[in-house]
């Protein structure tokens, strides 16, 4: 059994009975992700352009639902309910390990993270492919549940930043980790997230303006 | 100073150098919290009703919006951002260190606990009378705000009662404790929440669902 010194993550003295070290690069691990996203994202953008009446941006949001919901389900749903992945050696728990040179609350199994990922899997994920299928069939509660989970996603951020900061901010092994997989890899689903709440927000206020002015 | 073991919270070894003991009584502390919480609601309520065209469910809600607002900028306000409150002794101090009986991770300073409260306390709060303002002068935003209000509500909930479960669920000093002020006070921001969200996004789908017949 390794000896808990023998892992990376911070802090040092943090136990990991049975860790097994990372043995996957991380090329090895960064190019099947992005691989698979820019496949979803292909796929998703091609086949939407077959469906009637859908517009440029609802495509993009199509490829940005069935990207984030697929990360959202089979990732951070791994993490989720994987709590030794750290002592294991299929691709998603060394992903996790490599994410945890970034945050190692994340090997560490602090609470909070692992309730935002809990529900941002199990809540979040399911929602983002219903929202892939609302836009394409042009639900009109698809605005509604735009916004419904980019408010989701954005507490989830707004969580997992403000614990960082209250525990010392101090939980990567590097600044290239902390810059790369904490900051940046994060700084996505704060902007994309924000710029749909924004839009969700106006189509809905515009539809409610509307009906306000027919009604008076 | 009093010893770290002078206090009731849990767990037990949780140290509280300068702990100032509760001085007031429960219903001390509960009277002023539910009598102004009452008046805020009879002021409010009153007040509406001067309003042109506001329906009863709305002047409910603007009562709703105006005490859960209020109980999240001072009450939950004081709390995230007065981290030494178990060692001061103003009203609002007694109120946490009782509120602390039925949930202990209050007085230990939990991460989580103060991320969410610190989020209620200085987004939410402000957002809740916006919303009673957007009520009463019947804005068209006033359904989406109380949705993403609610779905926030909803959210800390979910992320509060998650994190204890993880951690044991044993912050309570006794049954009495848990029940009522862990269970029983947080079920209403669940309850009330839930309800406003079903409402608001019905309201919205209508008003999408007219603009899309007219479009068509």
């Amino acid at each position: 059994m390794a000896m808990s010194s023998d892992h990376p993550y911070i802090p040092r003295d943090l136990h990991l009975p049975g860790y097994i070290p990372i043995s996957l690069s991380q090329s090895d691990i960064l190019v099947p992700y992005l691989g698979s996203s820019l496949l979803v994202v292909a796929i998703v953008g091609l086949v939407s352009g077959r469906f009637p009446k859908i517009s440029k941006t609802d495509r993009w949001l199509m490829c940005w639902w069935a990207f984030t919901g697929l990360t959202h389900i089979i990732l951070e749903g791994y993490f989720a309910f994987t709590p030794d992945f750290y002592m294991k050696t299929p691709y998603l728990a060394e992903l996790w390990k490599e994410y945890g040179k970034g945050d190692s609350r994340y090997v560490g199994r602090d609470a909070a993270i692992v309730t935002v990922e809990g529900i941002t899997a199990a809540i979040e994920g399911p929602a983002c492919l219903l929202a892939v299928y609302a836009i394409a069939s042009r639900k009109p509660y698809s605005c509604t549940l735009q916004l419904a989970i980019s408010l989701g996603q954005l507490y989830g951020c707004l969580v997992y930043f403000i614990t960082a900061f209250l525990l010392g901010d101090n939980f990567s092994i590097g600044p290239l980790y902390y810059w790369a997989y904490y900051v940046f890899a994060n700084s996505i689903w704060i902007l994309i997230p924000s710029l749909i709440l924004v839009r969700s927000w106006k189509k809905i206020s515009a539809a409610l303006t509307a009906e306000k002015s027919k009604t008076q």
